[in-house]
């Protein structure tokens, strides 16, 4: 049997550190974010103006202009729009939007999709909490012109979801990636290549403590109990466990 | 006596619906911001496009490219210099950055003033972390050209860092604005126009449950522990009590 071609690796990124870790560690492609401790939100301009100088790896930018549900209002879609038209630096967009029944906002990704100019755009995790059959759900989104499916099989990781992966690799549309991502880690990663993914998605981050030598650790900024002083980012050596792992 | 002119308030929020809110419930200025669940990162383009359409009042915009300490790198501050420029729509930014000895980088500090046009530029809570008598760094401040401090007195909540506040109000270079933020409600709120400041800073924000009558509650999307049911939204009678309380 010949031997398959290498998994290519999506790394989800939150600072300008961790892209330049992740190409060095031989990401394939970023999905860009902010604040990846909410699940990622939409970056700001100059975030992905300074990463796109700073790898040459594509970049997709995660459109997403709240924490919480995918249930948006018409401002928030709106926003939504307006992000798109200016993050054109971005090599394409990570979207996703419901109805309140959970049944995919078919119309909201019609106006965000005719606003990406051609450019690849991708269905996130907001199919994890969708309704209905996951095969039929699938193809919708196929059908709407999205290029890829980024999902943990509707479980709370993609190991755990991997029956789900497995079904959907199989059965749905032809055209649509399936890039399975939520938990994967350099142990379980070569589950996925061994099922048949072709993409998978990870953040490869671990712990860090910050370079400030003066600490005042009684004044947090954000939620009670966030240690200010350590972030998620990134590491290299994560990213190549890996890519190797995938091989 | 004559009675004093009403304390100015101002709301942090980090979506749409919270800046409609705060109008709604009588801000008189509002703090825009993304994941304020870390302190407050910089809002997207489209997010602070559709917010200065849907209220009247000041919008001032948050430049911090990502969580935890005011120690930027270059290309961190490259992105925040592109984040002032391409956010034009702004009535002012704020933001603040610290060496690793916890004293204010006055270099970059002045790039970023210099990037602002002009427009109002306030020093945010990196203060709070920072090192130093406090009096002497908030003078600093002043002759770099911002006009406004906020601050929680360098405790954990405004209402702790009080007597830091007072002496703030006393000391400090007469142009720079102190404005208490942190913890401050409609219960602590006549505090501090009792002290005498002429503003306060607050997110008068509660936690409100999602519209989805479809759930998936085994899907986070952010942190673990997350309940991505419930978001943090800034609540009009919030608000209206802290003006009531400051006036």
């Amino acid at each position: 049997m010949e031997r398959q071609a290498s998994v290519l690796l999506e790394v989800c990124v939150d600072s300008i550190q961790s892209a330049v870790n992740a190409e060095a560690g031989g990401a394939n492609r970023l999905e860009l974010c902010q604040a990846l401790s909410e699940g990622g939100l939409t970056p700001s301009a100059g975030l992905l103006a300074v990463v796109k100088k700073a790898v040459s790896i594509p970049v997709f930018v995660l459109v997403r202009p709240r924490r919480g549900d995918f249930f948006y209002s018409d401002p928030e879609v709106e926003a939504m729009e307006i992000d798109i038209e200016r993050l054109s630096e971005a090599d394409g967009f990570v979207f996703g939007a419901l109805k309140a029944d959970g049944s995919v906002n078919e119309s909201i990704c019609r106006r965000l999709l005719a606003k990406s100019d051609g450019k690849p755009c991708v269905f996130h995790r907001a199919f994890d909490v969708s309704s209905g059959d996951a095969i039929l759900v699938a193809k919708q989104i196929a059908a709407l012109g999205f290029v890829r499916l980024l999902t943990s099989g509707r479980a709370k990781t993609a190991v755990e979801g991997i029956e789900t992966i497995r079904k959907l690799l199989r059965e749905s549309s032809g055209n649509l990636v399936i890039m399975p991502g939520s938990g994967v880690n350099p142990g379980n990663a070569s589950i996925f290549a061994s099922v048949g993914c072709e993409q998978v998605h990870a953040s490869c981050k671990r712990p860090v403590g910050s370079a400030m030598v003066f600490r005042n650790e009684c004044c947090a900024m954000g939620d009670e109990g966030e240690d200010e002083y350590t972030r998620f980012v990134t590491e290299g050596d994560i990213v190549k466990e890996i890519v190797n792992a995938l091989r």
